[in-house]
């Protein structure tokens, strides 16, 4: 392919993961305890370490950096302001993780009945929801050893209204921010499928929670 | 339990696990890419944290601390020098675990034949064989949020006239080595857990490899 200046070279294509959605809720979450990579200088590690250590990087193997929620024509998006979302600890995600799939969702811990998790079902659940699909990139994760990906993100993505006229999950995920990919001389990215992991337990509770609840088994049933 | 001052309180029992074994082939591997916990200081972190991106342990999850392969009544032990295992390298890793289950171990690299993994499917595969019984922990700890094991080493173990007599695996995994085992907090160990999926890997591909050339499933044909 010709770029603009009329020269031949590669072209990586972009998506805009968003375009079919009117109203998408998107969840950025950053995979992996390390966020640096093999060839990092020093103060980039030092400088890396320090955001690990102060987020849930290192003791949960991920961070969530980015999130919104549409809850309705007139209330609109939910969206944390990024003062709040850089300080997340353990808690926190737990309740964003909730709130991700709520039509209520609220920062406040501990206040009132918490989110609703509404959606648990259509969006975490069933046999193609964000569940079913983070269990298919570990299996991915736990053979290939081609590429390590560093400070690479996880974006969960749905849009509520198609999830509830279609009465099914839209719900996608997708890996995004490859910026630092590196070659993974034939070991797999262990910093990245730890990580994986520990998020897909987290995912994993709150599904069994609404099980729990409903006596389902997360599936939709219309 | 009385302890020997006559006061009454809680004892650790310590199992010589090697004890029942006349003749132990023996290898320490210090599983996780990082060997601090939480409450670590930060001129421990700095220490540790040069300690695994020296070694193995940053970029394959784990490194080998320690191998002792007993290779007949003549010959006696291979033991590779300390000065050796220190400055290991991702191609001695590969070497190390196949001269775990050689005749014929070597330290040479690109010499000759190469270990020649003789018991690789009595110790390595078959149904008790060590990849399974790994295979078993990781799904333990994908799954326990009790335990964080930092710097936490497994121990493999068989011996060698043992296996060749019984024509059986008499090979053992053990966790070793667990002095800075911190809460979980609900959280998996996902640090563990990566650093033993990619030894799981290495593990995985010298079994194949051993099954591509016999033909067999790695299972012992008696």
């Amino acid at each position: 392919m010709k770029a603009s200046t009329g020269s031949d070279h590669p072209h990586i294509v972009l998506q805009d993961l968003t375009s079919a959605s009117p109203n998408p809720s998107v969840m950025d979450i950053k995979i992996g305890s390390r966020t640096w990579g093999p060839e990092a200088s020093d103060a980039y590690i030092a400088k890396c370490l320090k955001k690990d250590r102060e987020s849930t990087s290192t003791p949960l193997g991920f961070r969530i950096s980015g999130l919104q929620v549409y809850t309705g024509e007139e209330s609109g998006f939910y969206k944390p302001d990024r003062d709040y979302m850089r300080k997340t600890g353990l808690d926190d995600v737990k309740l964003i993780l909730r709130n991700f799939v709520s039509s209520n969702p609220s920062s406040e811990t501990g206040q009132g009945p918490g989110p609703d998790c509404s959606l648990v079902s259509y969006v975490y659940g069933g046999p193609n929801g964000i569940l079913a699909q983070l269990v298919e990139l570990k299996t991915w994760f736990e053979d290939q050893t081609m590429y390590h990906f560093h400070a690479c993100s996880l974006l969960f993505m749905f849009d509520q209204r198609l999830t509830l006229e279609g009465a099914r999950s839209n719900a996608v995920v997708k890996l995004i921010d490859f910026a630092h990919v590196t070659d993974g001389n034939g070991v797999i990215d262990h910093n990245f499928l730890g990580g994986l992991c520990s998020l897909i337990k987290f995912i994993s509770n709150i599904v069994a929670e609404a099980n729990d609840h409903t006596g389902t088994n997360g599936e939709v049933e219309v």
